[in-house]
């Protein structure tokens, strides 16, 4: 006969250290597990939490939120300008990314793109002069996310702009997003040259019709199955759009093709603009994605997070269960610079293209995007790590969007902000680094997290709404 | 002090099983290790293999040959017809995939397609004329790979077909395949109605003419990066080429809508044809895998392996050293079928595609693409497993070709036929499985082996060309 224990017993300590002081006096052999309270600590959060966990309504709601995103269908429905079709987009409006911000507190490239729409607008005929503009007060500012729709970086979306329709076939929600500009000098950068403005107008005056034919022509395009698609391919069509973009591309040449409405030059210009971006397909990505959040955006009770977005000074998020905004700073990206530059250049975490965390693809889907890490920084382990850590905070997976790697199980998807607080787990996501300051443009790539500091407050809110507890 | 060994001693029998009876006898623990002599157990194969075994002209033959398979650049610089520019083309000439073999013994897909081949080049009016004039010896049937050419599946190519020529940018070597008609009923698969030779037709006409031109608008295309870059978008290059479909046809497009000197029906008619084939890349593939093979072929003594190749009847490799075939039954294969059909339908192995695993991708690179378990069979697992195992076999890994997931290492190429038969473990090929009958087509897809019978006989061979043994 062998003992099954062979050691002495060991102690485990799950806690404050000090609570193993008195044992280790007696001479007993405590082993110290690594822990923090729930909400790190903070009170107040934590009986907040203490109180939503396991609360049948919350359960409920999110059951009800989770299941309207799981069913949402995003379906690419047309192209139009933001004046046309974005709710309550008035005459000399601009949309920006991430949570409401005065002017003078955003933050350089947000600044810069501002100024580059004015003039591509045409309501200023300088620089100085649509600074001018801004200051008086002349110029409404608010968040895209305010308006149904998304852009990544500084997130500009101004009248006159072209802005994808992607519309939810499942419901009757509706998403936009601008068009993607390419890389280099680009105005979701802070860039507002004048090369960066008359490419805008190109993309007003000849892109933005053409897709809007094409897309007509071919009757609509479903998201999913190319973003799932994408996902096999290693997309994490976030910060990685390489075969979505040379699918969409197929798609559009196709229909041009066949079409015989549309300017020859105008479809040569256009089809060769998105040949050379293989980031093209993200801003649709983004829109996607938002279709399906603001799909189980408004019940109430719910923790489900539906927006996550940052203007390059606030982090902001929001829940399904709530109509308002929970903000902390924006993070500083640790990541990969271009050479030359390192994080004393960055701007600060920037731009709504977390939606797509948000939805479960992103830093969340990065088991499927091994070759992602050449762009961001890590190894293909870190990748699946990252995704496998999300399972902890996430209401479940989206079988929609399977993961090669991961035996095909679907992707970590449906943030629960009570999870997110109660394991210390922060929402990962895959990013560009903007140069702090305007006109600079794109410096790197890197992963950040959500501050936790949102999740307490909006978890504060939400347990604010329940009755208190008996 | 806690003594370091606590068990007693076990015996690890390594060789027959019978070495450990006496051992035993004395009540000795013996654990007997799954082992199996190298050469199958064959005295003649494995005398020879033992002589080559770290012999020094070997080594440095391989090492010449290897360094030239890495060095090749495979660069896709013209589109012409068979005709016009494959050696030792003759006008009454069919080329077929595998090691040469007659009308007779050829197998179904192989004898449908020839006929096939046949009404498209107009030699007969009917199928029954068209075999008649094979049975009478009319038509010269030769092996592809004798041709400096390679096909898929039947491998069939007949003078007035369009194919892709390759050339080795750092080298003097040239190869060819011919172009891919897509799927469903295909002469590849052994189909030879009216409607597969009215597209072989078209093909001819329009596709390769217009495929001429904008190859020669690009100025030649550089494979290696193309299928680089495939492989970190989940494709192995061999069964899966959605990604370098998608991308060639991107690069086709721009090169289309730049120039001047084309038909625009012609245009239209090619690239719709291109983006409805995510297999339209295979062929290039194997004209690269191809050439970089060539370049490494003719080396006296070297035991690397430069061709496998299968006729549906038997299974073909070629060294670099040695200007033979050495041949085996082909294989049945395990895998996938579509609804309806079974292995019992399967014709046996066949094509030339598997020079894409000769030259490192296809099933040595499965671990690069974790979808194609969906259209083969087994599990993402298996995939990296598969790639692994090779590692066991090969001269080395391809730097130009790294795979994400296992951390960016080159895929394992140059396959050194000593070592597949010392260790028993065969080159892993992923295939497409044809009807046994002309004209069904494809009826599944899997995973076959190269069978260890032709490592033997090279083995041999190339062990009688060097001197005896002191």
């Amino acid at each position: 006969m062998t003992p099954l224990i062979k050691q002495k017993p060991v102690v485990i300590n799950v806690g404050l250290a000090a609570f193993a002081d008195n044992l280790r006096q007696c001479g007993g052999e405590v082993q110290t597990l690594q822990w923090q309270p729930p909400a790190e600590g903070d009170v107040t959060a934590g009986w907040a939490l203490a109180q939503l966990l396991a609360h049948p309504r919350v359960e409920e709601a999110n059951r009800i939120a989770y299941s309207r995103y799981l069913a949402a269908q995003p379906v690419l429905s047309g192209v139009s300008t933001a004046a046309q079709v974005l709710p309550g987009m008035t005459e000399k409006r601009i949309l920006h990314s991430g949570p409401p911000i005065e002017w003078a507190r955003m933050c350089g490239p947000q600044q810069g793109a501002v100024l580059g729409a004015i003039l591509f607008e045409g309501w200023a005929p300088s620089l100085e002069d649509a600074r001018k503009l801004v200051e008086a007060g002349a110029v409404e500012l608010s968040p895209c996310h305010h308006h149904g729709a998304v852009g990544p970086m500084a997130g500009i979306i101004s009248p006159s702009m072209p802005v994808w329709i992607v519309r939810n076939a499942a419901g009757e929600n509706v998403a936009y997003c601008n068009l993607n500009e390419g890389l280099g000098k680009v105005l979701r950068f802070g860039a507002n040259s004048e090369e960066v403005v008359q490419r805008l107008r190109w993309m007003a005056q000849t892109l933005g019709p053409t897709l809007a034919t094409l897309v007509e022509e071919i009757g609509g395009i479903e998201l999913k199955p190319l973003m799932a698609q994408a996902l096999h391919m290693g997309d994490e069509v976030h910060n990685r759009n390489a075969a979505a973009s040379a699918l969409l591309f197929r798609k559009l040449t196709v229909a041009a093709l066949a079409s015989t409405r549309l300017d020859a030059r105008a479809v040569s210009e256009s089809l060769a603009f998105i040949a050379s971006n293989d980031h093209f397909f993200l801003n649709l990505s983004m829109a996607a994605c938002k279709v399906m959040l603001d799909a189980a955006h408004g019940v109430p009770h719910a923790s489900m997070v539906t927006v996550m977005a940052r203007n390059g000074v606030d982090f902001g998020i929001r829940l399904s269960g709530l109509d308002q905004w929970f903000v902390a700073p924006a993070a500083i990206i640790d990541g990969l610079f271009f050479p030359g530059f390192g994080t004393e250049d960055a701007a600060r975490d920037l731009g709504d293209s977390a939606i797509t965390e948000t939805a479960g693809v992103g830093g969340f889907a990065m088991a499927a995007s091994p070759a992602i890490v050449q762009f961001i920084g890590g190894t293909p382990r870190d990748a699946v790590a990252n995704t496998r850590r999300m399972l902890h905070i996430t209401l479940g997976q989206n079988g929609a969007f399977t993961l090669p790697a991961l035996d095909f199980t679907g992707t970590p998807a449906g943030i629960d902000a009570r999870r997110v607080l109660d394991t210390g787990i922060q929402p990962v996501i895959n990013t560009g680094i903007a140069h702090k300051d305007a006109g600079v443009g794109q410096i790197g790539a890197g992963i950040t997290h959500a501050p936790l500091a949102c999740f307490s407050q909006a978890i504060e809110a939400l347990a604010a709404t329940l009755p208190a507890p008996q």
